[in-house]
Formats: structure tokens, sequence, C-alpha cells
């Protein structure tokens, strides 16, 4: 059996990442995608970057797809590393920090979210804050 | 000037197009996109299909592009009309019913919403539940 | 939650499609994804046509998608259709014949077979068959 | 004539995978192709990323394309290599190891094996062990 997202846990998270990114004073596309990478609920605030909602998009897919957060891919799909150029499959895969796994009490996953519209590291931070919402 | 969407706005159409659909206890992927087309928020319901997300965001993305309902288009793209298989341009469109132009007063257009999870009738009466929220 | 077809089912369900298209004198290529859409196994019989490999695993992504039998998509996308043109979507639709959903007992779905490689009334005749090794 | 692989030869080359991976506790995704590339059978093990699916497939149509394991292309394809970013032709290669060519008596190629699901040792390891079933 594969746990589902709900609604409200979808909300809470983009909720949750939205909040944290003002008090940080950014302005980021949000995405949660269910345990199957599918697409659950979406948040592009004002000003944000357009080239960044597909970014988002794929940052939660590739953490879904994987159950693992982007960074960790970016790490091993470097020149030299065992996975290379990783980021030309599943129609596009997006391997730097801002894509983080959802999970629930017992550690199960139940989607991922996908942040981008600012550096890594402050996109990081958002989707730790919002992935902590469901904690 | 383009006339942009505010994420406020477009709270507003996703959360109207939500209530109406529990109202008619439809289950539906609902999709917001400003006046250039571009994804500024998205909602799947618990238990609409799977399918229908994309669907959403290129009904959202059809009507936005042309500035006219899709159901229009649809009417104009059949087998012998002047826009036979406009389907396959702009990385696909959905010209049958579902998606509507999002306007506020003085008929300016900020962007479009796109339903789609159940028959075309009760996907289009959703959007324009979900428009008039901007009225 | 959502119900996972396990690998003994899916394996099940592509050997019961193998020995119909036997039985008929054909040759298949059978698709079975998961209530996600996800492919979870793919069998080419010897002399099927190459171009049904990808037919194939769109019919049964698109029953998947949708829960229900590809035809019945079909059925409404016809030009004057409700649906016209939704093949377009989801990169990829096919809805003719030949996809069907996997139910366990409740009725519950697990995923999606997908047939081709004859007329669409023998792919559709393989795929009950394959379907009905479930039950 | 070119040599055809046959669904029994592709059966017990995923058999022979799926085996050794059992024995090595992974969940690995596993491909054949023939020697066109064209997708012959395809398994994916319960627990197996689902992002693996592309990739595996990836690496047996890579190694089919150009009859070499894929770690061979990888080699060549780094930064300042001959093949720099060949990676996005194809519709999408994967370079890193887990691919590996199919071969019968006498050396004839006949198909490729594409393994994904865990470090590319394994899926290289597991390639090795489903190509030898021909052997």
């Amino acid at each position: 059996m594969m746990p589902e997202i709900v609604l409200e846990q979808a909300r809470n998270v983009v909720d949750a990442g939205v909040k944290k990114s003002e008090e940080l004073g950014l302005c980021m596309n949000i995405a949660v995608v269910d345990a199957g990478g599918h697409l659950k609920a979406f948040t592009r605030m004002d000003d944000a970057w357009l080239g960044s909602i597909d970014i988002s998009i794929k940052k939660a897919r590739t953490s879904g797809l994987f159950n693992v957060p982007t960074g960790d891919i970016g790490a091993l799909s470097q020149p030299g590393g065992p996975l290379y150029n990783i980021e030309v499959s599943n129609g596009g895969l997006i391997t730097f920090p801002g894509g983080l796994v959802l999970t629930v009490e017992k550690g199960e996953v139940i989607g991922a979210v996908g942040v981008s519209g600012s550096t890594v590291e402050n996109d990081h931070d958002v989707a730790a804050a919002a992935a902590a919402a469901l904690a």
C-alpha cells in the first residue's frame, strides 16, 4: 500500500513554505507531489521567477521518484561522479538542493516538496520549513 | 503594462472552485495561470483523476494564451473547421470546455482558470464558479 | 492509501495475456502499470509490431490515469465529442480499445494493462483475459 | 540479417537479474531491448525506485544503440572529453554503468540489458549476472 498525501497536508506544506519565504523576504515557487510524483499543489508567490515554476515542480518530482533530497543526487551527478548527467532522464530532473521528501510519523514517505526562486541554500531552507509542517 | 494576477486572487479562484466542487460532490483538478500562461496556483482535490492534472493546466494555458474559453476554440478545431487540430501546438492544447479567462472590473484579463475531473459540463460549471470569485 | 500492484500480480497478468495471444495466434505487446501510471512489467512477444510497444504502454497509462477502459475515452474524444483530441494531453494518450483497469476483490484499482499488436477487438480480448488473471 | 532476441531469451535475462538482485537484497528495474534498441521485456521489482524505470530502459537503449557498456560512453562524455554531453541525444542517454550488450555464442549482439535501482556498482553487477544468462 502506497500512503497518499491528502490535500489538507499538501496545503499545510505550501503554506509553511510561503510563511518561511515571507519571513526571509523571498519570492518562491513551491510544488508538492504525491508518492508517485504527481502534482498535488502548487503556488507561485508574487514576483517569483517564471523560470522557477518548472524547476520547483521538477525538484519535487526528482525527490519523490528517488526518495532522497535533490541535493543528494546532485552530489553524485557531477562530472566524474557515478550518476553523471542523470538529469536527462525522467523528462528532466533537477538535482541541486530545494527538493525534499515528505514524511509522516513512522517515516512513511507520502510525497515530496520542491522550492525554487532564490539561492539553493534559501530554496533548501524554505523546503525544510515546508516539509516540517507535516511533523 | 500587462495586468498581473496576484497570489491572493489566484487562491480565491482555486478556493471558489474547490467549494463549488464539494457542493457538487466532485473531485477536481484546478489550475490558475497568469496572463502569460504561466502557472500561478494548482490544487488537486483528493480522489481526483491523475490524468486530469495535465488537462486542467492545459485548459488554463489554452484559455490564457488565446483569451477565450477553451470550448470556443474546440468549436473551430473540428475536422473541416478553420483551426483543425490546433491542439498539437503550444506543447498541447485542450480545447473542450473547462477553461475560462479570468477578468477583473473593466474586463481586464489577468489570467485563466482550467478545471478537469468530471464531465465537461461540470468542469465548465466549476470553472465558472471559480472565475466568479474575482468579480 | 493507494493499493500497489506487486510483481507477482503483474507477471500473472502478462502471462495470461501471452497465453491468450498464443491461443488466438497473435503477437502482442503487453504492458502493466501501477495505480500511478508507472510501468511495472512489459513483454513484447516475438514478431509483434515495433510500433505497438509505445501504444501498449500508453494504453495502460491512459486507462490507469483515468480508471476506465481506453475505449470509453475514445468514444468521447471523437470529432464533435466532449473530449475531442484529449489524446494530446499527458504526453500522449491512446484512447482506442486495448487498455483496461486492473482490479482486485472489492473492486480496488491496483493498476492497468495495455495490449497492442492486432485489431482493437483482439487487443481488447487479450487485455480482458490478462486482467482476469487477478480475479 | 540482424539477429533477433526472442522472448524466451529476454525472460531468462530478466529472471537472472531478478535472482541476482534478490541474493543481494536489492530492488531493481530491469529492461531488455533488442539489437535495434526497442524494448523487449521490462520488470520493476517491488519497492524499486520509480525514477529508475526510465533509467533502466535508457541504459539498455544506450548500450544497444552503440554496442558497448554504458560506462564506456560515460568515460568519453565528461567535460573536455570527445563525446561531451552526448547524453542529450537520442531522446536521452544514460552513460553510467548498468547497461550491457547481450551477446550469444560467436559474439553476436542480440540486444542489451539495463539495470537501475542501487549504486552503479550493484547495477552493473546485476546487469552482468543478467547478461550471463545467455551464455
